[in-house]
This record gives C-alpha cells, sequence and structure tokens, in this order.
C-alpha cells in the first residue's frame, strides 16, 4: 500500500533513531532537568529574539489541553474555528478540563479579526463565558497558512481585546517552509502569546515544543504538565529529538521535502482537470467520483475528508518519505480511471 | 558520577532501540490501530488466563489519571495509601479530574483489608464521597511487595465492598522478580479488576501497559484515553517496545538484573552496620548523618528521601545498567566515611 | 415601570408565603430528609403513571449542571439547540463539570429527530466525543412548545439512538397550559427521561422538582445533589413551596394567567401590525424602531432581545402578576408612538 | 421530639418572614441587580473599614466549591483542618472543581502557623501541588473559636508564605458572640482575604453572604457564582434577609440567645458530672453510655458525633428557639438514666 494517509506512520527521521543510538549509553537525570535537555533549550532560545520558555510535550492533544488548563480561569473561554482541531477531534479534552470552547464558522478554518470581535462582542455579561484566549492552527487543520499580516492583524486584535493568542504548529514545518510563507519562526513569537512547534508530524517519534513568550503565562507550567500527565520521566528523550532536527537544517529539510512532493501531487491533479482544494502545505484534498475512490483504496491508503451520495472528498498527506513514485502511480491510475480503465 | 537515582536516567535497553531501528522502512497506521500493535496485544494476551484488554499509554500520571477518569462516577473517590504516589507525587492530577483521593495511614505503604473495610464504614451518606476504587502500587513506593495471599484478600474485601481494586505496576517487574515474590502476571490480573505493566522503570523509552480485566470497565476506553491526551499518534512505538520487552524473557531479565543489584548492595549496606529499610526489590533506604550524605553527593546520584537535623534517609535505586563495580564503590566510600576517612 | 422584563421579579405568589408563616413554629429535619419533603413528594409522586424519583433543587442552572454531571461519563456529550439555555447562558457550567455541548443550529430553537440523527451520525469515533444526552427547553428560550408527536418522536430517537432525553422546564407551567398544547405532566415524563418542573419562574421564591423516571439514572442523585452545592439545608422549604403550588391547582393558575395576559397582549400588538414573532406561551417578541424602545424604556421593562442598526427585537414577558391595565398602556403607548406622538 | 439537633431546622425568624410579607407587592430586576441588594450590600459595606466586595450565595457548600473554585489555579491546592468541612462533609465538592485539600491533624480542629508552614515547607516542587489557601472555620466544626492573636498569626503566615486565608463563617453568629471572643466583624475582614457570614444557620430561610477583601480577588466573581450554579433568580431574597438581620441587631441577637441556652446546657451537664467537650457557642458534646443515647433517643433529637462501643459521643445544638424548659427537661432525664430511672 502507497500511504498518503497522515505524517505520522513513520517510525522516525533516521537522524532522530541515530541520535539515540549515539547517546545510549549516556545517564540523565529525570523529567526534562538534564543537561542535555538545558544545552537543547538555550540553542532554540537563541533562535529567538524574545525571551521565552521552552517546554517538551508529548503530543498535540495533551499540549492543547495543557496549555488551556494553565492559562484560563473556569469561566474563561476559548475561541476556535469550528474546524479546529480542540473543537472537532480532541473528545472534548479542553472541555474536560472545565473550559468552553466558543466556535466560529469561517469561510476556510481561518479565523479574521472580525470573527474574534463579533464573539468578544456578543458575550456582554456574566451570564455568559468571558472569551480570554484565541486558537489558531498553522498550517490549519486543511493545509492552509496565515501570511505575517494576517497574524499581525490577529495579534493586534487579541491584544486590543485583552485576549491572548495562541497558534498550534503541530504542522508550523511545513507552514514555514511553504513556497508563498512570509513568517519566519521568531516572528511567530513575535505575533503570539505561546505556540507550539510539531516534531510528530515532521519526523520526530513524538514531541512538541512549547514556546511561551508571555511573561504572564510562563509561571508554574510545569506544574501543568506535571497535573495534566504530560510530565515524561525521560524527558531528555524529547530534548534530543528536538537537537537532531534543529541541528544542520533537519527540521526544515523534512517539511519541505513534503511540501515539495505535494506540490508535485497537486500539478499532477491539477493537469487531471480534478476538483480541488489546493494547498500550499503537505496536504491536498481531491473530490472524486465513490466508484474511483473505493478503487483507490487497494492500493492507496488516504482518509476520506467529508462523504457525499455520489463523490466524495479525500485528503492526500506528503511526507519526507514520499516519492515521485508514489505519485506518478497515483495520477496514472486515477488517469485509468477517468478512462474508464483499471488500475496500473 | 555513579547513578542511584532512578531506574528512569537511560535512553532504553539496547533492544528495544534495535527493535526501532530494524522496522525503520515501515509504515503504520496510526493511534495504535496498526496490524504491529494488533500482533503484540494478541501476543500479550495469550498471556493471560482471562479474557482481558490492553491499553498502550505513555506514562505512570496520564495512566492513573486516565484510568480513575473513566472508572469513578464525579462523587466517587479512591483509597490510596497516605504514600500513594497518585497521593503525593502528581500534582493534584486525580483531583484535577474530579475526584477525591481518601488516603489511609499504614504501617509499611501496604493496604490492609482492615483499612479499606474501615474507610468503606465511615462513608456513610450524600455528605461524604462514596468510597469505589482501591488503588495499590506493587511493588510500592517504597519497593515492597505484595504476597499472594494479601492480594487474594485485598481483592475478595473489595469485592464484597462493591469496589474495584486497581494495581500501579510502575515497578511490577521488579516485583513479580522479587525473590519473595509468589504471584504470577496471570494472578495480577486475576486479582485486580485492572493493572498495569510499567515500561518506563523497566528498560523502555516509555510506556506503560493497561490491562483490564473486569468487563464493565473495558467499554469505551480510547475515549477516556484520547480525552486525557494519552493516545500516542504513532501508538505503534509503545507497541514495538513491549514487543521487545516481551519476547525472549527481556522484560523479567531486566528486573532480575535490578534486583540482584539491589540483594548485593544491600547486603553490603547490612555488613557496614547501618541503619536500613530493607526490600526485595530495587530500591533500598539508608539512614546516614548528613555529613556523609553532602560527602557521598560528590561522587553519586540519589534521592534523600526523609531529611532529618542530624541524620537523613536517602533512596539507593538499582537498575540493569548498574554494575558490581559501582555498587563496590559506594560501599566502600560509606566504609571509608565511617573511619572518618575521605572518600576513595 | 411596568413589568415586562422576566417572570421571577416577584417575591412570591401570596399563598406560597401563607405557607411558610403558617408553619413557622414547626421544626423540620435538614437536608430534604423532613416529613413533610416525604409528604409532598409522595402526593407528587402520585401524579404519574411511572415510578418515578423526586428531587428539589435550587434553581435552573444548578439542577441542569447536577444532572448533566450526574449522568455523563467524562467523554459523553450534550446535544442542545444553539439556542439552548445550557449552552448560551449558563457561563460554561454545563462545560466546568467536564462535558462539552455539541450545539446544533434549528429553525426555531426546537430540535427534530433529523438533527439528533445528523449529530449522532458525524460522531464516529474516539477522536470525538461520543453523544449520549439530548436536552431540549419545554416551553423553549423563545416561548414555543413541544407537541405530543413532536416529543414522542424525539424520545423514539433518543432510544434507538441509546441517548437520554432531558427537558428543561423552567417554564413547564406556562408551556402545559398553553391553549395548543396537546401535552400533559404524565405525558411529559412517559416521553423524556428525567425533566424538571420550574417552580422560580411560576411564582415560587425558589425551587425546580426534578423528576427522574429512568430506573438507571437514579441511584446516588443525592451524591451529586450535594457535591454540586445544591443540598439545601433547610430543604423542607421547596417541598412546602411545591405543596403551596401543587394544592388547589395553584401551579396551572399561575401559568394559565400569565399565558392569558400573554394572549391579550400579543393581540394588541398585532392589531397594530407590528411585526411579531407570537407564542402561545408567557413571552412574544415585538421588532421595533430603536427610538420607540429608547422612549418605551421610560415607562417599563423589558429586554432588548437582538439589537439592530435601526430596528430591535424586545422580549415582553407576562406573569400572574400582569394586569390588563399594564397591556392595554404599552399597547396604546406604543400606538402613540406609531403616530409619531409622545407617550401617554 | 425536643430539638437539640441543629441550627437549621426551622422556617426562619419571624422578622425574616415579615420582610417577604412586607415587601409582596414589590416588584425587583433580577440576579441581585436591584435597587434592594444595592441598598442593602451598602449599609453592609459600612459595617467595614476596608473596601470589601459583597455577594450573596445560598447556601455553605456552594460559597465553599466558588470561592475555591474562583481563587485557585488548577495545580493550586487548599489547606484544611482534617475535621474541615470541606474536607470531610462537602461529598468531594471541592475536588470536583479540580483542587486539591491538603488534609492537616489538629489537636482541636483549629489550624495553628506552625501547622501551615510545615504543609508549604514539605510542598517543594512540581511533583506535588501548590498550597496556595488555608480555610479555616469560625466557630470550627466542634464549636470552638479563634482569638484575635491566633487569627493575627495566621493571617500573617499566609501572608509571609503568599498563601490566601479564607474564614467559613456557617457560624460566625454564635463566633462573634461567643462571651469569651474578642474578635469584631470588622477585624475578621482586616485579618482574612475573605470570608463569609452564615444566614442559614443563624435564623435565615437560606443565604450566606460573601465578604471579598482582597482586591485580586475581587473581579468577576459573579461569573463563577454563574458557573457554579449560585446566582439566584430572585437574588433579592437573599438580600432582603440580610437586611432583617443586619437592622435592630437581630442577627446577633440570635446567636446570642443561642449561646446562652448553650451556656446553661452546659452548666446542666457538667453540674452531673459526665464527661464533656465544653464550648463557647452553639455546639455542646457529651460522652455517655450507649443505653442512655438510645432511651434519650425517644424524646430528643440530636446527632451522635462519634460511635464507640460502650459509650458514646453526642452533639447538642441549641439555637434562638431553645427554651429553658427544653434543657431543664434534658437535664434531668440523664440524671434520672444516672440514677437507673427511666425518663420523666
Amino acid at each position: 500500500m502507497i500511504n498518503f494517509k497522515n505524517d505520522y506512520s513513520d517510525i522516525a527521521h533516521p537522524n532522530i533513531l541515530k541520535k539515540f543510538v549515539t547517546h545510549q549509553s549516556k545517564s540523565y537525570t529525570g523529567y526534562g532537568l538534564d543537561q542535555e535537555t538545558i544545552k537543547v533549550v538555550s540553542h532554540m532560545k537563541s533562535m529567538f529574539t524574545n525571551d521565552i520558555d521552552i517546554h517538551f510535550l508529548t503530543g498535540g492533544t495533551i499540549t492543547n489541553k495543557t496549555v488551556i488548563s494553565h492559562i484560563l480561569k473556569p469561566y474563561e473561554a476559548v475561541i476556535s474555528a469550528e474546524t479546529g482541531h480542540i473543537f472537532v477531534h480532541e473528545t472534548g479534552a479542553i472541555e474536560h478540563t472545565g473550559h468552553k470552547i466558543i466556535s466560529v464558522a469561517t469561510k476556510d478554518g481561518k479565523l479574521t479579526p472580525e470573527m474574534i470581535q463579533s464573539v468578544y462582542q456578543s458575550h456582554v455579561d456574566e451570564h455568559m463565558v468571558k472569551p480570554k484566549l484565541v486558537y489558531i492552527s498553522n498550517s490549519t487543520e486543511t493545509g492552509l497558512i496565515y501570511s505575517k499580516q494576517e497574524l499581525m492583524l490577529l495579534y493586534d486584535t487579541s491584544k486590543s481585546l485583552d485576549l491572548w493568542l495562541y497558534l498550534d504548529g503541530a504542522r508550523l514545518g511545513v507552514a514555514l517552509n511553504a513556497k508563498t510563507n512570509d513568517l519566519t519562526l521568531d516572528e511567530i513569537s513575535k505575533y503570539t502569546d505561546l505556540f507550539y512547534i510539531g516534531g510528530t508530524k515532521n519526523g520526530a517519534l513524538f514531541g512538541e515544543a512549547l514556546i511561551i513568550k508571555n511573561n504572564t503565562l510562563k509561571p508554574f507550567f510545569r506544574y501543568s504538565i506535571k497535573q495534566n500527565g504530560g510530565l515524561l520521566a525521560k524527558g531528555f528523550l524529547t530534548a534530543l529529538q528536538f537537537d537532531a532536527l534543529f541541528e544542520d537544517n533537519l527540521f526544515n529539510e523534512i517539511a519541505i521535502s513534503a511540501n515539495e512532493s505535494s506540490r508535485y501531487l497537486i500539478e499532477g491533479l491539477h493537469s487531471l482537470g480534478l476538483e480541488l482544494h489546493s494547498t500550499p502545505t503537505n496536504q491536498q484534498f481531491a473530490t472524486l467520483p465513490n466508484e474511483w475512490i473505493k478503487a483507490l483504496e487497494n492500493k492507496y491508503l488516504f482518509e476520506v475528508w467529508t462523504m457525499g451520495d455520489k463523490k466524495s472528498t479525500i485528503r492526500l498527506v506528503t511526507t519526507y518519505q514520499t516519492t515521485k513514485a508514489d505519485i506518478d502511480s497515483l495520477i496514472r491510475d486515477i488517469s485509468l480511471l477517468m478512462n474508464k480503465e483499471g488500475l496500473a
């Protein structure tokens, strides 16, 4: 089976495993208080203009949950696109910590200043929750990215309304390395209060690096990590992985490779004249007749994103492991299906 | 520095890393729904007489938190020794899910049927929480183990009072491989409702295997894992580690090695005539003058368990990595300190 | 000022206060375990065909919160119209107990079987919450009522999907006494799993009577009341009030009076040719130019329901205290405003 | 039956009901935003030197729950005597909001600076909760009171450790009116961060007045009341009751009367040479042979506080309704039981 299903089906990038193997004889202090972690954190801090705090966590949901539990008072709520990962795909993890998510209908999964202002203005008194945090994802759940201008405006709006802005960077690598991207990692820290750099979907075994810029949100964060069950005994494992990712440009290379395959894929799909939702990152969406989808499922792994009676939309994800041959095969097979022939 | 600090300061046992390296080119379905996980679960199930469910989680606190959140109704509480890990060292993770822990003073960190009955009888009406779950650890937080007779009685008591019995097996390996142990892994499943087999402190990078025997507690457990932030995207990583641990007897060998070192250590300490809390597993406790402790800290890593004005108690943990030379060195140095000489 | 603001601005119906005054010399056991409560509960039980449990609580939000906290497992969610009181006007009280509310857009604030099925079908796996409870209000937040046919279908749908159906009866009195209503109190218990009879908005000082029919939901409910802070020390006070409400038909008389005033009001408003949302219960909605609203606010109390640039919609609530003169005055004044004259 | 069971078995003091009856024709804004509430709050504020906020709530548990939920971050905990109401008798209501209660063994139910310091010093890092709030009751759960010196020292200790001090005043009336008391209501506000004045156990139908002095804790408290289900629709009812309590010294008179009866009772019990726990407030405790207790239960209502094999301790509570005749009767009957005769 050729994999277009997701970007977390590999064990890890070879460099990351190599890092473990070469350090195997060493001994570390637990819970991320070891010298290796301190060294990696120090190196990563040097990548930012602002004085930021860094915490390593094991996955996206636990990072989102810990952040929101840490930040909000019980009666405060988080604003999210109705397609936001925390609203749809975390089994009520945020509500489990006691907080309402105020969802907003969007055109394309991206929040705008107007949407935030509208939520803010409609929450007027103590009979309703108090909006206090804005949650966005970059890239978004459907592969789009925020421009520098868009992020700046969201940040300005948030500040003017005394809201915090949090960016879920589960797929930050492909966002920052998109052709159309004009944001740097440092600018992400400038125009948010906190955000995380996703490792899991960018070649790591697991691990996300949370960057907290806003000083108000920094104190006692390790208490929140531990309370939410996210303080790994062998914390040094996450640090070692980010060490591998941020030496020799590996983090970007992995993302660039995924994006290039994605571009090659979307060009191929486009050449077939299909109905597409095209993105600058590693997720592409094609709407195909259900019988083609059924046929493709015999040879390819992918997700059916939205199901229709006759046509459905599938999601195709590329990674650093995707080959030109994988894509050529898929394009060829769809082309055969268009001609009412079987798969190659 | 020679390490007696804990059993989670290594990256992982070489066989575990080897497992990752040899599988590196493979591709897996996410969230523990892959074929490898199914195979490992199937193999592990064959180790039990009862029909049990298995779930892999990343660490002890998140396992405890997820189990208790899944099992209890809001007004139900868990009974624990006042030395229990959930009561003392999890930053209120259990209370964070809304549940009270009813703590019990014990002689040695082990619960008895009488203690459980006493708690049960003192909680009489709706003005108090309803005890519903008994939490024990094996080995305990101070290295002791439950005998088969003790566990059977706790289980019988729990059943007669309509309580569930949950065993925290963060250090189950050294417990089952203690010289004085008379329990098998299968019997643990027989005399509890659910328990977990700790990987993190027995050679894995991370990972605990939760075994649910009681049919009432099985449904929808994956919802609770996801909601509590514990559903690893690359779930196959934990399965691969337990595959390595449960092939060729590695799980037991790692524990046996730790216990043997521990026995060699306690014999050495005993020969010096020290004040000791001696255990059959991989934790030993010695009470020493504070100035000796200060001197030892220059050469050895260990935890000061309880601090006194003149004397304090230190914890010495052995692992599969501990060498005879490490222990000889420590015994020699304490002996020199007894003779008012410096470290060797 | 003439009051059309709400149905909880009076101290209480005189018969209720009289009940307190005549019982003043008596002494009662606390927490609702007294003989008076037992007697009232017994009388109320006789009003139902099914064997139901009755609990008295102090208000609507705490009743909703306690019910939902009691019923749902942590990963289970409640389905509500997006206009539902729990979704909009309870400051995240439900989420504070850890549960997501899945909101549904509706035509008129009423849920339909199709909406429930759609939510059910879109929540497919452990990455999403599990819908388990359907929440409806009767009368709804905008004064409409469910017909027997509609409620039966909702109940059938709920049962077929293994969902519970809970009816918020904060304004059940006016619903059951609406001209177009074809449901009896007993039928409400038949076609729901549990519901409450609102006292606060029907002449009591405070107090709601929760009716639990479904046997699965009955055990240990008093634990949930206490834990949620709703177990009144002087529980007999609520029982005494429901005693007053359910002797001599007072509960219905209060509602009938409010509905009759409401009908007289809507006829008056209709005769003026205004843009109206007309209901069979004690809430009516009129859309008026903002300058008229501003003028009316000098003489009348009411809520502006939705605000527009030029026109806004106001809510007019009638109660057993509303007089024909109050309504005549309002109609007259609106008529004067239509003629560009000042208030009478 | 003669009532010594508790101080909440009456409907309410006649003056309080009278207040309702005389205001019956009036109409009020909901949720405590009415003019009457504003007037009562203004009057009560004049009783304090500091600028304090006042909120009216319906009962003790919901007040404690709302306060603690409002004040603490998720990883912060409250320190309480192990006899504290929140620790023992609130069905885990505090833990239900996510917070651990750190219980302390005490001599007599009163916390001391040393106990607080000891808890503070033993909670050293992110693996344990962070103590942040000190909870005391005055009078305590067993009828004792704090002296001015004791409260000042607790407050100083709390401030020096950056902890908040909260006083549960469910029985503050009898505490402040005890013969041996040297604290004023104003001083309570001076030496705590917040506290509440109990109405329920001092003649009201229901209602507690929360006094917040610490400015940090004031903002958005109404959000927390609503979220916790404690915002009464007819909030004016609580204000009207406190109006009655704080005009013409009624609050103190009710308490003085209860205390005087209590003193007369304890003198009588003392004259019989019984084993007593004597207090300056309205709760007294006597240890009697179980057969006497059984006999007394035929004629008197009281609680068995702690049960023994041969002797048990009973609690005797006096109120403004207790008469000299009630007490004389009880003393006489115990005296008859001592002489092996039947009850009078």
